[in-house]
């Protein structure tokens, strides 16, 4: 195998998570916590451009999980950061919105056919659970449809005892399983208040799955029939699949459409799209926040819109994605390395046969994802990742010339 | 009286509603939403600057709202501006916070004695419910008890059918009543996970009250006889009435304390403080947001608490408050106008003799806020006011001044 490059320093990063340990529980909490990531994961970064970061000890990443979706355009996108410098020297927090809120709406009701009307907030969860309260007004019934371990959010409206319990008044249904869901529907009598589902299985460390054209189809016609409310739950695939929804591709409009992530391209905004027959709900349901109106998020959020359609940018994604899955396709073939790619070419996840992440073994992707980041490429060994338009050919380049020496060294490890 | 300014422009405003209202439900919602304020007051707005905004028409007011709280220091507080600017610039929102996490826990732990650590989210109303689960956890109990139509937050948690009605797992205490906590108690069978108060009873619309010391300590020796978790919602409060937690004066201190609006200027953080003794319960307690970990915002608080602290930022707070409080009842006075100044100095609520906002009725309070906002002050007519440390000697003139000719008209349309 090619040489092993020196192991990187982590001592800024480990002094920073002793300091941490002494003032933040545990000293980490929520879906960045490098708890669980491979040791030489750093927990601290210092810097982000383009398509590459830097953690506390100037260790240098070609990045593809950007910052778990929010990063669509690269890190200190000019266009995008100006836009929402220019609204903060304007005065960002004032005692109401400014006239960005209407242009922002105005765009995305524009890019989306079927909806009628945006509501803006901070996060993907406000926008979820607004959703379901929103779902619960206009029709009177109290359950909520998710399919079974599905994530919508970090929320005691979501989630019960337990992260795979659901909350009280949410039952579950399996993902492209329309029989499941017609039992589930069944089993809660008439007081089903709206079905959500994500735009596709994005569970952690399993294989991702997109929906069946049926399954969207049919989810559809269930709700139309039924009198239920319809929620895409588009936080994880939103602006990486498709402008109009990540749902257009396949012709299944949703009644309320849940945002976040990318479409600020890291400035904090989130947002829920809905119909007009909705809209007398959304005015009875009280939903608010201390920053949900301010402008400097909407200006970045127009502004990444803005530039994603101007420059095709799902084209370019799907691009880079497909770059990437089939290098890697090659190279563990080359390295009799069993592997699975699932899910849009935009979201890549990879896992490895023999592993077996529902039972908290996934050695070799935990090997392969700490053998690129000692190469320099940050790639999450069981979350999938998300690409940014700012990925360049050299970049690709860079990670599968990595990836050819992690699967070397996986292949060495665990093969026969 | 004095001659009445001639009525200002708002088309821009105007048009801006009405484009609203074709991709926004009902044109506004949430707390910033103009359509229960008198009728000149603006929606949208342009800019803001020290103690001054200007609305989307050029109108210009001298700012008793503070965008709901979040301003503390004034509009584009340079330093705060600066720190925030510059922690965007190196990348805001990357796979993990950068070392501005840490600056931040620890400055905000060394300032808040009885603290171990600190939490940070985007939301106050994250705090506030994370809080109440990590109680939950702690406990291994579901209660919580809250005073009366007290507001903690715009959440399927905290609020149930109507505004008024608890949610499911919330009961109500009357504040300042030892005794009706004490029943309440009783009637959850020991069943409680935690209190939860409010630094002062803020109801929107009647008068704002301090809590006795009594009470104050009833509740931690309650909570202590019954080992429920105390939670201080100091969400309203927080940094204008004790750098150390507001209840620092009464020599009370919470189990957890939840902060939003003031800590950053206006950049949107959030904060949930606690003890050691909870911080495994808060590592069992999944919580977590796609732009919590962000930088800029981290390093805003920062700044924010750091001049205040710098400045004794309070004490100048408390000064303009007084000024403005004697100011009012002096010119109240002299017109015959009965009013009633409750709460905080520094978070201020003025209401009429004769209004009944329980009733909906407030038309003094409407009139009174109407003919300030005609010559340019901004006070809501019945949300408590927030003031920032920017605000001159030369802004409580001019409010003063408008104050005298709007308790004039007060008192020439009401008094008998």
């Amino acid at each position: 195998m090619a040489s092993h490059p020196s192991a990187r320093s982590h001592q800024a990063d480990a002094s920073l998570r002793e300091r941490a340990r002494a003032v933040i529980p545990n000293g980490m909490y929520g879906h960045q916590n490098a708890v669980n990531l491979p040791d030489n994961f750093p927990q601290f970064f210092a810097r982000g451009e383009g398509s590459h970061l830097w953690d506390v000890d100037g260790n240098e990443y070609v990045d593809l999980l950007c910052a778990y979706g929010p990063i669509l355009l690269g890190y200190q996108h000019p266009k995008v950061d100006e836009a929402a410098a220019a609204a903060q020297d304007a005065g960002d927090c004032l005692n109401g919105p400014s006239a960005k809120m209407v242009e922002l709406a105005e765009l995305l009701v524009d890019i989306t056919p079927w909806a009628d009307w945006a509501w803006l907030a901070k996060n993907g969860t406000d926008a979820t659970v607004f959703a379901t309260s929103v779902a619960r007004t206009a029709t009177g019934r109290r359950e909520i449809l998710r399919a079974r371990s599905a994530y919508h959010g970090a929320s005691p409206n979501w989630i019960g005892a337990d992260m795979a319990t659901p909350a009280d008044g949410v039952s579950e249904y399996e993902f492209n399983d329309l029989t499941s869901v017609q039992t589930a529907l069944d089993q809660a009598s008439d007081d089903v208040a709206a079905i959500i589902v994500s735009a596709f299985k994005h569970d952690v460390g399993i294989d991702q799955e997109l929906p069946t054209p049926e399954f969207a189809r049919g989810l559809r016609d269930l709700c139309d029939a039924n009198g239920i409310v319809l929620i895409l739950d588009d936080v994880r695939g939103g602006f990486r699949i498709d402008m109009a929804g990540s749902w257009a591709p396949l012709g299944v409009d949703p009644d309320l459409s849940a945002y976040c992530k990318a479409i600020g391209n890291g400035h904090p905004i989130s947002a829920l799209m809905g119909r007009e027959s909705l809209s007398d709900a959304v005015a009875k349901t009280f939903g608010t926040g201390s920053y949900w109106f301010t402008s400097a998020p909407m200006a970045a959020a127009q502004a990444t819109l803005e530039t994603m359609l101007e420059t095709d940018g799902i084209a370019h994604l799907e691009q880079i994605g497909s770059a990437l899955r089939s290098g890697w396709q090659q190279a563990a073939d080359a390295h009799g390395v069993g592997i699975r790619q699932t899910g849009p070419v935009t979201i890549p996840l990879m896992t490895f046969d023999g592993d077996d992440f529902t039972a908290r073994q996934a050695p070799r992707a935990y090997r392969f994802a700490s053998e690129l980041a000692e190469r320099g490429v940050y790639l999450h060994p069981v979350h999938n990742g998300f690409l940014s338009t700012a990925i360049s050919e050299a970049d690709i380049a860079h990670t599968l010339e990595a990836s050819d020496e992690a699967f070397e060294v996986v292949a060495a490890e665990f093969n026969g």
